[in-house]
């Protein structure tokens, strides 16, 4: 008998799960680089810019000295006992790594820890947290998790029963989310943003969704909100949080609060204000409304993605279901815990009397202020070309411009069995190496086309871009104007 | 309207999963260690000992030096241009951390990596198993994991469509499966191991399993063979490993080889022999079998488990299938940086002319030695007490031994409302520390009751805990005696 493994009987929900930032333009561009590297010359660009992922420092971007210090201390605590390390390491990333140490029982850096992370790691980022908001945060509502997606997931496989449970998502949406919910079987709940009022979240919109799914037979347990937004780039306004929050009360909806870019802020006039946070400001308890926080050490100046550290703050669960959520935390055994170090670390980076502190204030701010001259250049840049719009970026690490494409290109597209976004995208790749992730991939109102461009080349690269795209998008009307 | 998240309305797979190896017992244990700290001398041990899970650095076992020297050097790059690391570090850990390096896109360890893990790295993982098995690996077949743990669950959920989809477990059975299968929504279909002959797989048996579970309606997609075995410890014979690839393949079903103790053998006449390699020497190609067989940097000599590094090699799926195996591991972006350097490490040790050879091989050869002898002792000791038969641990991190409870303690347990053996682990732990899990929460032989001891405790503690073991066996038996 031949073995009996085959597309037609895995798991439909496998099936019907797409991850566009890693799909099928992605595939195509890691061709293109073999081929590249293979014959050089035999491409009109010489290098892939992978604009498809928020990834920085794997676009040149350099890892924060004081947090590679402590960790590299941490991975080999020999190194502790050495007279020489005080040449090379600063003195107070010797003195925070001992302090770690000593937080994780035996020194065992190599050791699984607690379920929900080491604990003296969890009281640091509570800690961190109560600094950000002004309120209380309990280590044991801390569950660090390898970056932020083991967390969504661990949610949506706790609250979705089967497709008639729903979970409300803004469109455009990171498509973390609709991969998760197809993998565990529920049914997305689509709200639009507003992409006229800067990608507005309006709550109008979302209780209509919520009611006409409700109508439909559908019980939405969750909301998910992304703020700062990804792929939208937009920063809610405080008023619009506090609307939210009431929503999820009045409607009894968990509130899921993507807040890993939450160090990414470009806009003078914009401030990040944690769901945590907003919750207290109201006055709710524990028993008002079911929270959850997620954080990554992948975003924000620092851009870790491969470290994979992260956490979710959970409040208002009951003991009962914190139980439940803390089985199937046990069943990975834990996160790794450099990554576990690492989310403490940015939760509690050098404070001023630091011997570290100006380097690294220095470093953070270079990386900051860089990300909003490259936002910004890029958001021009993208506003002058033909049939482009653009809104600014206030934060996170993308630009998700509106492109109207014309009649001509749409059906080349359909001709070619391609989306027409997509079609676009895959065009402007094999002219100019640079990959973007056609909207289609994170949802849009029907009719309208997008594309997702990360913020995230090095700086000098940006003026090259700006010309290689433009030169492209020019060529690329040229052939389809109507 | 409050908030609707209540036990009685989760995803009832969840609240169907158990994973006793954090189960209840271990989270009494941790409240006892809560009250050793705040009431020194409030009871009558001084220190909880975990014996409940292969988590060797928790109990003090050291980190290999070289392996931490190399991670150092990776999570710190910039020490590679400093002078003054030659007296701290060894050179060829400095020369592999920049050949490391030179294989990492960018240089950059802080980047997400390709979702099935850094490319260089899998080929110098393929070049490993290629020299522990004599046949070609190949990179493309593997997919570097946060430990084993998640590469299990991925495959489950391709697999599992529906609780008519089943996967042959071994009974007992490390509780990743029952949990994996649980959560997935699938039949788990026992077979089961026989104490008799230390713990045999018969195949008989298994192909008797499968026809009743055919018989039922089960369509039984997987076997699953843990090799070296947990809980039980046993290293398969050759011949048997041939006998279970054949049964596979004229059956139809994936082998899913968890060999993550292949490196912890301790009985002089057994050998680890890969599946991969029983395949391979069988003749048998990619059209004859799916294979997947997973490896883990938390077991061996390294027992790194807090650094979540592991892969999956798959051979023997078609490339459409393969694909969606891609696609799943790209929505978590990918293992963490540090685990997949550890797991090309392990794969890849220091070579007899490396400076660092000497002291590597002592390192490995002396936590080998002293686990075989720590096996044997709790082995001889566990044999000792009345009503306990134990098998030896020809591999592995564990010890399975049957205990024969008196009615009398049945009784009391029943009364209790607690398994039996679950009953004696509870009174173990609050007698002397020890945390052992209780047999049924792997499964065995019903009427039969078991725990799963680790080896792990330092050596010097093991006289102290099979004097306390010895002890507090006594006192149960004369409480409970017929």
């Amino acid at each position: 008998m031949a073995a009996t493994v085959a597309v037609d009987n895995l798991n439909p929900k496998v099936l019907k799960c797409e991850y566009a930032v890693r799909g099928e333009i992605v595939i195509h561009a890691q061709r293109l680089q073999q081929q590249l590297q293979t014959q050089p010359g035999s491409l009109p660009f010489d290098e892939i810019l992978y604009c498809n992922i928020g990834n920085p420092q794997s676009l040149g971007q350099q890892p924060v000295t004081f947090f590679r210090e402590v960790l590299a201390l941490c991975d080999h605590p020999d190194l502790l006992k050495k007279e020489e390390i005080k040449t090379l390491f600063s003195a107070d990333s010797i003195s925070r790594a001992k302090q770690i140490l000593a937080l994780i029982p035996g020194r065992a850096t190599g050791a699984y820890s607690h379920s929900q992370g080491i604990k003296g790691l969890r009281d640091a980022i509570a800690s961190g947290i109560a600094s950000r908001d002004g309120f209380p945060a309990n280590a044991d509502d801390i569950f660090l998790t390898d970056g932020a997606s083991p967390g969504v997931h661990l949610m949506m496989q706790l609250l979705i029963r089967n497709e008639k449970d729903g979970i409300l998502v803004p469109i455009p949406q990171y498509p973390l989310y609709s991969a998760s919910i197809a993998l565990h079987g529920g049914s997305l709940v689509p709200y639009y943003l507003n992409e006229s009022t800067g990608w507005g979240l309006e709550i109008s919109d979302v209780k209509k969704q919520l009611e006409d799914a409700r109508s439909r037979g559908i019980d939405v347990r969750a909301l998910v909100v992304i703020n700062p937004g990804n792929p939208t780039g937009q920063v809610l306004a405080e008023e619009n949080q506090y609307d939210i929050v009431k929503f999820c009360k009045n409607e009894g909806l968990v509130l899921l609060a993507d807040e890993v870019y939450q160090e990414n802020i470009y806009a003078d006039n914009k401030k990040f204000h944690s769901f945590k946070k907003i919750v207290r400001s109201l006055g709710y308890g524990e028993d008002d409304l079911p929270l959850v926080s997620y954080q990554s050490v992948s975003k924000g100046y620092y851009g870790e993605c491969g470290k994979r550290g992260g956490y979710m703050e959970i409040t208002g669960f009951s003991a009962p279901v914190r139980e439940q959520i803390y089985k199937i935390a046990s069943v990975n055994l834990c996160s790794n815990i450099t990554g576990q170090i690492l989310a403490s670390l940015v939760m509690n980076p050098p404070k001023a009397s630091d011997e570290s502190y100006a380097s690294y204030k220095a470093e953070k701010d270079g990386i900051l202020a860089s990300l909003a001259r490259r936002a910004k250049a890029l958001e021009i840049a993208f506003s002058k070309l033909e049939g482009i719009t653009c809104n600014k970026a206030e934060g996170a690490m993308y630009l998700f411009p509106q492109i109207c494409l014309p009649q001509k290109a749409i059906e080349a597209a359909k001709a070619a069995n391609k989306a027409p976004d997509a079609f676009y995208a895959l065009r402007l790749l094999e002219s100019t190496g640079i990959v973007v992730v056609p909207g289609s991939g994170f949802g849009q109102v029907p009719g309208t086309w997008h594309f997702r461009c990360t913020i995230l080349p090095q700086e000098e690269k940006i003026p090259a871009i700006i010309s290689r795209f433009t030169v492209f998008h020019e060529t690329f009307m040229a052939e389809y104007r109507d």
